[in-house]
């Protein structure tokens, strides 16, 4: 089992970006709780990290070739586009929508995924922990 | 740590009621399920299904003297239960929100949640895996 | 055939309540009427009137194991209660919607139904009639 | 009592027009069946059929003078013909709306009547038996 | 200075529909009384009324070869006919829009008008009178 | 029969103001205007002009006592004054309103009118001459 | 003179529920004043809670044959319980509608109530003073 | 304890203006009940009454140094004017809306009130008393 | 291979009405242009011109038995008609949406098309050249 | 170069007034700055203050004799007031819109300015500053 | 005659991104039809891909050097893409869009296009067929 | 004193582009004088541009190292970008946007920054003016 995991714009700032909604954690601790889960479930996990919509749509195409199923936290792009929305659609491997935060209860226009639709599912508002759940989503679940 | 699960209305009918959607598993299997994966993290767990939104706001209330966190679907009650979104944020336990389908691939109506903002996260289209999920991320994740 | 009438909320105040809207007839006298008509189309109805949305859930998935078809009138909840709609939705007898007033000639919110979509037709208009209408849908017509 | 029963646009190609919608009778066998159930409820009925609102209007206007209540299926006009309501309301017969499909439950413009504000009743869904159930109501149930 | 009145739909029936909204005059004594302003102001003028939203399209057509100037009161097409908007567009003879009743204080689809923009300008809400205004309009006033 | 004549906001500038949209004459000389109209009707006329809103809601409530009719251009006041709307309705007399240009030709904003609801009727899009043909309104055709 | 007093749903919590919006006193000290408040004016009052939409309507319903006036706190069903506000239309006696919190000024949801329209009025605002003013109003203004 | 009372637009015609909404008191009857009240619960009040919204906002602002509490009745301006609202943030003692009338049950305009979220509190529907109920409320109950 | 074009209302009008969008070829010379092209991909066309509603739905009713496909223009019906959408789904020969305009680019209400999702396809904005690449898709390309 | 700064409702309140929002400073404070600038550019600045929307109106149209630019900070007017929006179309000098705060960032109705579409340009959020720097567009900048 | 062909985001997955909707070819067998086309009508056309939204503004600014029309199918971008359409509007030559699938008949989002306006027209449904239409339209018809 | 200007997409085609709305400067000017402003201000200054809505969330990134604000113009991005929003917000440094042209008297979409909520303020419609006027913002006001 390989997972691609995508990390989408700003994700590269975590830590030191408004701490209160995101955590103090870098994203390479982050990515080092993921493989550590990842090792524990027998899989194995890449993790890319992308500020351009056109790079994670090229990141979820290539996907098709080299993983069994992704895990993506779109950022900002989970709210307008639409072209990654397409990506997801057009390759035919599961994709787990995750968000550090609830983003629910935050500005109105983080209340719709234009992403939301074409995933399997979502992780919302664990912080880190999202990630670690929608992995597991990925591995351990059947999805159909 | 004691986790209450709550299955909200129609909840009861699971694996009769539209297996494409909903899945052919019965309630009473999604409760084993929880309930083997509960022991396995060393937690207690209760599973209670109503179809009145009154008794979902009574068993909210209740779950503050006697659990520590709770997991709930509220099905369709989601979308405009502001009662049960207000108990939510009247009780300080923290709650995650469950749904077996992937709710924004389907009726525009369900795609807006009014019980996400006031709950700590929420998991969504993994079948009765979104309820195991959930259970971790009530058990396993530090949660402010 | 046997045929179950679900009387929603405020009903059980027919004849008392608003009369210009509503008519003059109690529930009692209208549930003699559609078990007049019943008897001669050679059906049997049982009525059940309800406050609550957690109890017309309720009657709504016993119907299933107990009769062929419902005739609904949701009251209220017609505009709002899509957990109705989801036990309507769930269960595999037909279900006709009726209602006593004209309700697209009223309040703005009163035209537009969230129960339609799910049940097998609507009658709306004719006063008491509109149950006998509802029945004889129910009894006579073929649904698919 | 005369009853005048209008088809609107495109229900003379009923049978042959998406019969997995419209079911697969043609009007001539509907016609026929109007008729049979109006000699055993000891009325007369005439029926018409017309693609342009303009004669819809006319027919309405006309049968002021001629019968004593109206059936009408307004097919797409019902959605935006505000002249067509006009003349529902200038008339001083009643008359009933009538549907073959459960228009709530197609596409999202179908849910909005401009007709039914105007008319006594609607029934809709029952395939041809909503012609029958409306020539009921127009025949046995005393219209205020 | 010649000029055409076109009367809409339903105004056929002025004297007998609604006359606490549109008075009790019949068509026949307004165009008489509109001749009479015509005469008493050196113009001739010529009525016609239509159903048909296609009729009235053809009259405007008509019009450039034998009129001056229009009044038209569209009816219920004021508010949908983008067909009669743009055949007011089309010709090249000004046109004055008019309406018997104050449309703005009726159903709120009378406030909006889809040939207001493309008119010369609008009467509205002096019964018969707003006919004579507007005939004055057409022929006293310079309109660019 | 004593009407006053009641000019909004920024119509002190007329002649000045954008010429294309308002025309060249200034408030004076369609003050003469009127004034000459009135004479030949036989009636008083007082013009006054205000770009205060309290300043219009003032003389509303005090033509009650001194005049048979008021004509009101409201401006710009025409789209957002619920104050001036509540102080028509308040006094018991006529009120036309009167528009310079075709308002529905214009921006989006000025295609709603609060105060139409509760004037008399309308005359908007003939230059001076609306206000012309809302005195004759005023004057001679009989208001109920 | 006897006033029936219904707190809607959570509100049994208050004391401890987000004391920074509702405050905190418990309900047993708040319906202590307003037994206080009835005695000085020589009213009866009853105080009852209750969670679920559909025993408020019981409520309302049995309020008819008991007492005089009802004062009543929603809570969330404020905004979507169009039951309620049918059973409000329904019985004949005067309601007051009363919010501890000044609801304006909170989430957008709750600056709109179906429940006001059929209500005589409401007050807002004022913590346990909400109810206090809405007994007088009840007991001491004359009610149409 | 010093209260300004606020009458705004059009309120100078009350007994006069649609007395069936309004009732038949004169605005100095019911600045003479209120002195009542205020008399018999030890404070001073004053009253004013303004058309001009800039008036309002300048009585607000003069409060601030004259008065410990602000009654105001915005009237029209309630639906649209921030500048009154903004003027209400700006000033520190506390302001009570209210209203004679039940606005929510009348045109769709007057639900929504710019001022309430700035207010303490609102009162509203019952004529006079209104006036009485808010007057307690600025001088019985402590206001945070 | 025969085609009907199909031409809406006002399109009488081409090279009259505002040629700075239509152009100034006229109708004929725009149906010669066509016929030029059908006869060099060897096919038979027809043209007709309506300006009414229900005359196109007739035609279009009538080309399923002596047509292979259909290129319409339906001018301003475009926007509203759900009565030629309707035909267009019941008979079953491929349909072609043409716009000699950019229609995009012009008043808001020309950019929603109620006839385009039961067309095969669209071409806009090539002024004559619009019906003939319509032409060449209808004859030419193989449509499903 | 002549300048007119005109500050609209509340702002005479400034350093007193929601000081977190708007600062701390005054408007004496401010008009000293400004005039310290305009000194500095070799500009002559006037500086007045109005809460009422017809003296800022009176302001504008006074401004085209006297001045040779303005600029404008019209509080809560900038949201509704069109008949402001009129007095700067209808004057022929630029005029400068000014916001203290950062507009966009606060209540979602002071996102939009019914101001701004007829203004030169816009300055907001610097506090002070936006005055400064907006008198420097007025005297430095070329403007068309 | 040079063209040059954009193909937006997702589309180098053709023939294998759902077959159902977007058919067999692959980019390279449509690139094939176009060039032949192309040589057919004597023209020189060049093909390119890019999944950056950036990329494609790029390549719309280096085409007016190089190119002398453009037919482009921005693909998910046609719906928010205000950058892209920018670039077309400051480009100065003609811009052909094209879609492969009837985009009217899917998602509503799709219904909308922000490019369309700065076209010179459209061509949608045709699958391949809609790039060979448009290259003729490029080619072939002489754009203002 | 160290300053990033940041320019948007389609900003490199000024002075060819649409110079009728953004004037026929082209950016290389338009740098120069914003170095020569710098300078004269004692500040540093970079200017870059970029068509990639990622490329300038890199910009963004890198800028917190290397400068002390940033003045951005988005372009269209301004009116979508969320991902530019948030990479504002979690850069550290104070942000302003600029606009050349009055972005609220051009298309509706233009009226609308999700930008605008996170940057310190905006200066709009000055042509280069609005840069150089940022730039003092950035440099010379003291920004919280």
């Amino acid at each position: 089992m390989r997972v691609l995991v995508i990390h989408g714009p700003n994700l590269n700032l975590l830590g030191e970006r408004e701490p209160e909604v995101y955590g103090s954690k870098t994203l390479t601790q982050i990515d080092a709780e993921i493989a550590g889960l990842a090792e524990q479930l027998g899989a194995r996990v890449d993790c890319v990290q992308h500020n351009s919509e056109g790079a994670i749509v090229d990141a979820l195409h290539a996907s098709r070739a080299t993983h069994d199923a992704v895990v993506i936290n779109p950022g900002a792009y989970t709210h307008y586009s639409y072209a990654i929305a397409d990506a997801i659609a057009a390759i035919r491997i599961p994709v787990v929508e995750v968000h550090l935060s609830n983003v629910a209860a935050r500005e109105a226009f983080r209340a719709h995924s234009v992403v939301a639709p074409v995933c399997v599912g979502t992780v919302a508002g664990f912080g880190t922990g999202s990630y670690l759940l929608a992995l597991r989503a990925a591995v351990e679940i059947p999805i159909k």
